[in-house]
C-alpha cells in the first residue's frame, strides 16, 4: 500500500515556486509532502462520490452499524497496550511527544539492531523539532565556507602534481595558472551573487538549471552535483589523510582504514542529526584561515628578508615535455580549489534577514579569503621552491619549512585535518538534499524523502556514505587519482547553473541591473564551461571518464525513475466511471459521443485518455467468490474457513491431493465433517503444491473475469524467527505467485501459535 | 499456511512399523505423507461438523450460490492459461503427466535460476514415475559394498600412518591389529545379518534404535549416521583425489579444489536423480575388487619367490613410543575400514526375494571380500615394507612396487578413485533419507519431507553436499586429519543398532534362534562399543570432539524440533466447542459435572485438557470490523474501499496525518468525495507510518477484543523486481507488523500497475 506520503498527485515537473521552498536548511515540513488536490482533481473526486452515492446505503447506516468508537478518547480506561504505547494523541489529552521507538521490530535480530540504532542515534524526534534556526554572517561564513576554504588543501597541490611532470620548466607556470584560477573564482564568485538576488529561497544547480533550462539539464546538474557531493567527501577525507599522515607518517600504511572509518563517524553523526551545533562548526574555518594567513604571512616575511629570492627547486627529473596539454591538466586540476563556491547560494534563507543581502556579503568575504590563500599559498610554494611529492603534502611542506617541526606546524596540520573533515560534513548535508529534491520531482526513489526518526534524510546519508567509500576505497584514498573526477561534476554543475541564470535574466528583463547581472552569470558560465570541456578532455582518460559515465548512468535512471512514476500517478489518478469520453473528436465528424450525465466533467479531461482498465472501483461491482485452499481439517483450517463462511459471500473449499486415493479420503473426512460448504478437489500427480492452486484459481479467473476472487490463507506465526525453516512457506508462496494475477485478494488468516 | 504435506496429526514417537516401510530405497509414495485420521479425530470432526451445522444454512443453498462450477471440466472450451499450464488434470480428459515447470517464479532473477536448474537437473517428473527395480544379487553388492570395499584405500593407510610414529617398532604392530580388525567385521557382518533377517523393510540404525531403545537414543543414532554420511563423503573424496595426485604429483596443489569440484558434481547428479544408472554403478566396485585381487595376488607371489621374507622399511625416524595408547589409536584409525559394513541391512527391501534371504547371502559375499582385500592389502605392506607418508597413498606404493609405473598402476589408481566416488555417492542417497525420516517423526524440518521436481530429496542432499564441502575445505582436504572424527559417528551408530537388535530379541523370543542372534548382536554391539569408547577417548583432542559436539548438539536441535511440531499438533488440533471437560475428577467428589451435549465425546478426551484460546471456530462467532488505512483517495485507495464495503460489513477507514492542518484537508476531500463511510484520522506527529496505524488498531483490539479485525491493504504491484525500491513498502510493512497481534486479518488487493 501506498500509505507512504508521496509527492503531490499532479504531474509537476519539478519547476516553478513549488521546489524553491524546500532548499531552506533542514527537513521539509511533515506535511507539506503530502498531496494536494487541484481543482479538477477535486471535481473528479466529487463526482466519483456522487456515484457511490447512488449505490451506498446512506453515511448514517454505517455509521450507526460501527461497533467501536473509533475515536480512541472516549474510552479513557482502556487498555494502553505496550508495544507502540504513546504514539496516538489521544483527542481530549495533550499530543504525547514520544520517546519511545517509532517502530519497534519482532524479530530478535531487528530488535539488537534497534537498541544499537539508539544507542548511536538517539531516542526519535518529532517532526515539530525543526529548528529554523538563522545564522549570523560570522557564523554562516565559517560553517558555509568550510568546503570552498578547504579546498586549498588540495587544489595548490594537484595543479603542482602536475606541472612537477614537467621539470623545473613546468613549475614555472604554476603562478600564471593560479592567476587565472584567481580571476575564475572571482568571475564565478560574482556570478554567485546574482544568483543569490534572483533566489532569495535558495538557487542550488539543480533548482536554477531545472527552472530555466528545463527538467533534463536540471536533472543533468542534479547528477553534476552528486558526483560533486560523492568526489568532496572522498577528496576531502583523503587529503586529511594526508595532513595527518604527513605529520605522523608512521600511520601512512593504515590511510585507508582511517580514511573509512572517518567516513563512518560521519554518518553516524549525520544520522543523528548534528546541523544544530553552529558554534562547534565555526572553529575550524577559522582555525584553518589563521593558519593559512600566518603561515604565507610568516613565510613572505621570510622571503621578503632575502629580498623575494625564490629558493630553487632541487633537480627534478622531467617526465612530460611542458605542453599546451600539460598546462591545462594542470589548470583543471587547481580549479578544484573552486569547489564549494556555490555553498551560500544554496543556503540563502539559513540568514538572518535580509538574507539575500546578508548571503551576498558572507560570498564576498569568503571570495576574498579564498582568493588570499590560494594566491599565498602558491606564492609561498614558488618562493620556497617546494615541490610535491607523495610522502608529505606541500602545505605540510611549508609549514615545516616556515615553524620547524614544532607546535605550530602540529597547528596547523591539525586545522587542516579539521576543515577538510567539516568539509566532507558539509556534503553530508547538500547530498541528500538533492537527492530530496530529484524524488519529489519524481526523478528518484521516494524512499529519499523520507525523514528519519531523527529527522536527518538517513536514506540519502547512507547512499552518501556507501558510494564515498566505494571512491575512496577504491582509489586507495590517494587524493591525485581523485583529482580528476572531480572537476567534470562541478564544474558541470557549475556551468548549467549560470546558464540557468542566463536564461532567467532573459526572462526577467524588467528587473533592475538586469543586463549587468546577466554578463556576470555568462562569464562565470562560459568561464565554467571552459573548465568543463577542458577537464572532461585532458583527464578523460586519467579517470574522468568515469565521473562522464556516473553522470550518465544517474541521468539515464533518474528519468527512467521518472517515468515510472508518472505511469503511477496516471495510473491512479481517480477517473470519473460510466462516461465514455471522446478521444480528440476531429472537428465536425459526425456528433459527438456525450455522456449522459455530467458532461462538464467530460471536457474538463477529454484531452486526457481514460480507460477503464478493472472496474471494480464501486461495491456493487465486486462479485465476490471466496476460496478457501485447505490442506487439513485442522483448527487453521477451520478457522480459515469460519471467517470465510461468516463474509456470507459465495465459497468454495479448494483441497490439493497427490492421488486419486487421498482425494477419497479428504472427501471421505469433508462427509464426515458434515459436507457443509462446497468442495473441490484437485488431483495433481506433482510434487509442487503452489503451482496447481495457481492454476486453478487462474483458470476460474479466465471462465468468469467478472469476479472478484478472494483467496483465504490461513497462515502459521510462529513465536520465533528461527521456527520460520520449520514450516512450508506455503503461504507466502502462494500470495507472491497469485499477487501478479488480476482481482484475486489474498486474506491472511495469522494463527498463532502458543509459545 | 500449512498446504504442506506434513506428518500425520496424531503423535507418534517414530515407532513401529509407521516408519519401517519407507526405509525403502526411492522416495516415498505421495500420499503416505499426508494425514490420515484416527478414530477419534473422526469422532471430533463429527462432533464439529454437527456444531456447524447448528448456525450455517444448508449445504445446498452454498452450492446454488456459487458463481461457477468448481469441476472445471464442465467447461471444455476455458481459456487454458499459459504460465502454470497443464497442471490440473481436468475431469474427464487423461491426467495430463507435466514436462513443464513446476513453478516458474515471477522474478527475471528467479527465472534466470530457473532455466539454470532446468539445464542442470532435467525437466520435473511425475511422483508416479519411482522406479521399484529390484536388484539381482550381482548389482546389489557393487552398488550396495561400494561404501564398505573403498574403505580399504584408507583403512590400512590410517592404521599405519599411526603405527609409523613409533617407527619400526610400531609398524611390526600392524598385523596383529588387522587380524583383530577383521574380526571385528566378521563378528559385525554376523551382526547385521541377524538384522536383516529381524528387519525384512530395511533396518537402518535410526529404526532399530528408535524402534526399540526408544526416541533419544534413535535420534543420536540419526545423529551418529548424518556424521557418518558427512565424513563418508570428505573422507571418500579425499582418499579418491590422493589416489588420483599419487599418479599425478603436479596436481596435488589443487586437491582442494578439485575435491570442491567433485562434491558439487555429486550433488547436482544427485538432486538429477541418478539412482537408476544400476549398471554404470556396479563396474567401479568390480574394477577396484579386481585391481586389488590383482595386486594382493602379484604382490604375494613376488613375496613367495623370496620365501615370504619381509623387505626392511628404511630407517624411521621415532616420534612416540610404542604404548597401548598409540596401538589403540592405530586400531581405531584403521577400523574406519568398516565403515559402511551397515548398507546392505538399510536396503533389503530393494532386494529381489526373497529379500532378506539374498540381502543376507550378498552381506556375507561382501564381508569375505572386504576381509581378503584388508587383510591382503595389510599383509602386502608388511611384506613389502612399505611405510605410509604424505605424497603418496600406500596402495599406491603397493601397486607402482608390484607392477611399475605401467597401465596397471594406472589401472588400481583410476578403480581406486572411482569406487571413492561411488561410496561418497552412497552417501547422498543415505543421509537425505536418515533426515528424510528425522523429519517424518518431527525431529527435523518438514522441508527435508519435500520431493523436489526430480523425486529427489533436494533439500538432504544440498544439506549434505554444504556439510561434506566445509568439512572437506575446513580439514584441508587431508585424509589423516579427517580419520579421527569419522569412528565416532559410525561405531555410534552400530552400537546402537546392535543394542537395539539384542532388545528386539529380547522381545521376540518366540522366533527361531533368538538365542543364537541375541549373542551374535550383542558381541557385535559390545565390539563396537568398544571401538567407539577408544576412539572418542583416544581421539578427543585430534578432532573427535568436533564430531561428538556436532552429535550433541544434532541431538538437542532434534529434540527442541520435536517439542516445537508437537506443540504445533496440539495447537491445531480439532477441539469440541462448547463442552467444557472435566479434569480427571477426584473419584466421587461431588456431582461430576457431565457436558449437557455430546457427553460420549467428553468421556474420550478427558484425559486432555482442551482449553479455549481463541474462540472463532465457527462462522457465527466471528464479528466483523473492516479496516481500511488509506493514504490518498487515489485509484488504489477507491477500490479497496468499494472491496471493504462490498463485504457488507461493519466498515472504518482510517487515515494517518501528520499534523492538525493535514487532518483538516483530508477531512475536506473525504467529504467532498461525500463522506460516505466512517473515516478516522490519526494524528501522529512522528515520522514512522507503520508504528501508529498498529498501534491504533492494536488499542481497538484491546477495547473491542471480540471483534475479527480485517485490514485492507492496497498494495502497488510492479511489473519489474527493481521498480519495487521506487515504492514504499508500507503493506509488507504493516503486514508483519500485524501479524503478530491476535485477531487480526490482513487482506491485500492488489493494484496493478501497467506495463
Amino acid at each position: 500500500m501506498e500509505v507512504g506520503r508521496g509527492r503531490s498527485s499532479d504531474t509537476d515537473n519539478g519547476s516553478g515556486n513549488d521546489t524553491a521552498d524546500t532548499s531552506a536548511a533542514g527537513a521539509p515540513s511533515p506535511d507539506a509532502l503530502l498531496p494536494t488536490l487541484s481543482e479538477r482533481d477535486l471535481k473528479i473526486l466529487r463526482y466519483v462520490g456522487r456515484e457511490w452515492g447512488q449505490v451506498l446505503e446512506g453515511p448514517e447506516a454505517w455509521r450507526s452499524a460501527l461497533p467501536v468508537d473509533p475515536n480512541l478518547g472516549g474510552y479513557p480506561d482502556a487498555v494502553r497496550p505496550k508495544r507502540f504505547g504513546r504514539f496516538v494523541p489521544l483527542t481530549g489529552l495533550p499530543a504525547v511527544e514520544a520517546e519511545e521507538e517509532a517502530e519497534a521490530p519482532p524479530s530478535p535480530l531487528g530488535r539488537v539492531g534497534h537498541h544499537v540504532r539508539r544507542v548511536l542515534l538517539g531516542p526519535p524526534l518529532a517532526g515539530t523539532a525543526i529548528a529554523a534556526e538563522r545564522m549570523r554572517k560570522l557564523v554562516a561564513l565559517p560553517v558555509l565556507s568550510a568546503d570552498a576554504l578547504s579546498s586549498v588543501a588540495y587544489g595548490p597541490e594537484a595543479m603542482l602534481a602536475v606541472l612537477v611532470l614537467g621539470g623545473a620548466a613546468g613549475l614555472r607556470y604554476s603562478l600564471p595558472i593560479a592567476a587565472v584560477i584567481a580571476f575564475m573564482m572571482l568571475a564565478v564568485g560574482v556570478s554567485y551573487r546574482q544568483t543569490i538576488r534572483a533566489y532569495p529561497h535558495g538557487g542550488g544547480s539543480y533548482i536554477v538549471a531545472s527552472d530555466n533550462l528545463g527538467r533534463v539539464p536540471g536533472v543533468i546538474a542534479a547528477a553534476g552535483l552528486m558526483i560533486d557531493y560523492i568526489m568532496t567527501v572522498a577528496v576531502s577525507i583523503a587529503s586529511g589523510v594526508e595532513a595527518i599522515t604527513s605529520a605522523l607518517p608512521t600511520l601512512a600504511p593504515s590511510a585507508v582504514v582511517i580514511g573509512v572509518a572517518v567516513i563512518v563517524v560521519l554518518l553516524v553523526g549525520n544520522l543523528r542529526g548534528v546541523r544544530q551545533a553552529g558554534a562547534a562548526f565555526a572553529a575550524p574555518t577559522y582555525a584553518f584561515i589563521i593558519a593559512v594567513f600566518t603561515l604565507v604571512a610568516v613565510g613572505l616575511a621570510d622571503a621578503a628578508g632575502r629580498g623575494f629570492q625564490p629558493i630553487p627547486t632541487p633537480r627534478l627529473p622531467v617526465t612530460e615535455g611542458v605542453t599546451l596539454l600539460l598546462v591545462l591538466r594542470a589548470f583543471t586540476s587547481g580549479s578544484t580549489a573552486m569547489t564549494g563556491i556555490e555553498a551560500i547560494s544554496n543556503a540563502v534563507p539559513a540568514f538572518r534577514p535580509t538574507e539575500w543581502r546578508n548571503a551576498r556579503t558572507t560570498l564576498t568575504w569568503m571570495v576574498t579569503v579564498l582568493i588570499i590563500l590560494f594566491g599565498g599559498t602558491v606564492a609561498l610554494v614558488h618562493l620556497d621552491g617546494v615541490v610535491p611529492h607523495g610522502n608529505e603534502t606541500v602545505l605540510s611542506q611549508l609549514a615545516r619549512r616556515t615553524f620547524g617541526p614544532g607546535v605550530m606546524y602540529g597547528y596547523v596540520q591539525a586545522a587542516t585535518a579539521a576543515i577538510l573533515l567539516l568539509a566532507a560534513n558539509t556534503a553530508f548535508n547538500d547530498f541528500p538534499r538533492v537527492l530530496f529534491l530529484l524524488a519529489r520531482s519524481g526523478h528518484a526513489p521516494r524512499l529519499f524523502l523520507r525523514v528519519g526518526d531523527r529527522l536527518a534524510f538517513s536514506n540519502g546519508i547512507l547512499a552518501l556514505a556507501l558510494a564515498a567509500i566505494a571512491i575512496f576505497a577504491g582509489f586507495a584514498g590517494n587524493t591525485q587519482s581523485l583529482i580528476p573526477l572531480y572537476a567534470v561534476g562541478v564544474f558541470l554543475a557549475f556551468t548549467l547553473s549560470q546558464a540557468g541564470m542566463v536564461v532567467h535574466w532573459l526572462r526577467h528583463r524588467d528587473q533592475a541591473h538586469w543586463r549587468k547581472s546577466l554578463a556576470f552569470n555568462a562569464t562565470g558560465g562560459l568561464l565554467s564551461a571552459i573548465v568543463f570541456v577542458t577537464a572532461g578532455i585532458t583527464k578523460f582518460t586519467e579517470g574522468a571518464w568515469v565521473a562522464v559515465l556516473v553522470i550518465g548512468l544517474l541521468v539515464l535512471l533518474a528519468l527512467r525513475i521518472r517515468r515510472h512514476y508518472d505511469l503511477c500517478t496516471q495510473a491512479l489518478a481517480l477517473r470519473p466511471h460510466v462516461i465514455e469520453l471522446p478521444r480528440q473528436p476531429a472537428p465536425g465528424s459526425g456528433p459527438q459521443v456525450r455522456p449522459t450525465a455530467m458532461p462538464r466533467m467530460a471536457a474538463d479531461t477529454e484531452t486526457e485518455e481514460l480507460e477503464e482498465v478493472e472496474s471494480e472501483e464501486r461495491p456493487e461491482e465486486v462479485n465476490h467468490l471466496v476460496i478457501v485452499p485447505i490442506a487439513r481439517l485442522d483448527l487453521a483450517g477451520m478457522r480459515a474457513l469460519a471467517y470465510a463462511a461468516s463474509l456470507g459471500q459465495p465459497l468454495l473449499a479448494l483441497h490439493l491431493s497427490p492421488t486419486e486415493a487421498e482425494a477419497e479420503r479428504f472427501r471421505g473426512y469433508w462427509a464426515t465433517w458434515g459436507d457443509h460448504l462446497p468442495l473441490e478437489v484437485v488431483v495433481s500427480p506433482h510434487r509442487a503444491i503452489v503451482a496447481p492452486l495457481v492454476h486453478y484459481i487462474e483458470t476460474l479467473h479466465h471462465q468468469r473475469p467478472d469476479l472478484t476472487l478472494t483467496v483465504i490463507l490461513p497462515e502459521i506465526v510462529v513465536r520465533h524467527w528461527w521456527q520460520r525453516v520449520l514450516h512450508n512457506q506455503t503461504a507466502p508462496r502462494l500470495r507472491r505467485a497469485l499477487r501478479p494475477l488480476p482481482k484475486i485478494v489474498i486474506t491472511t488468516i495469522p494463527f498463532h501459535l502458543p509459545r
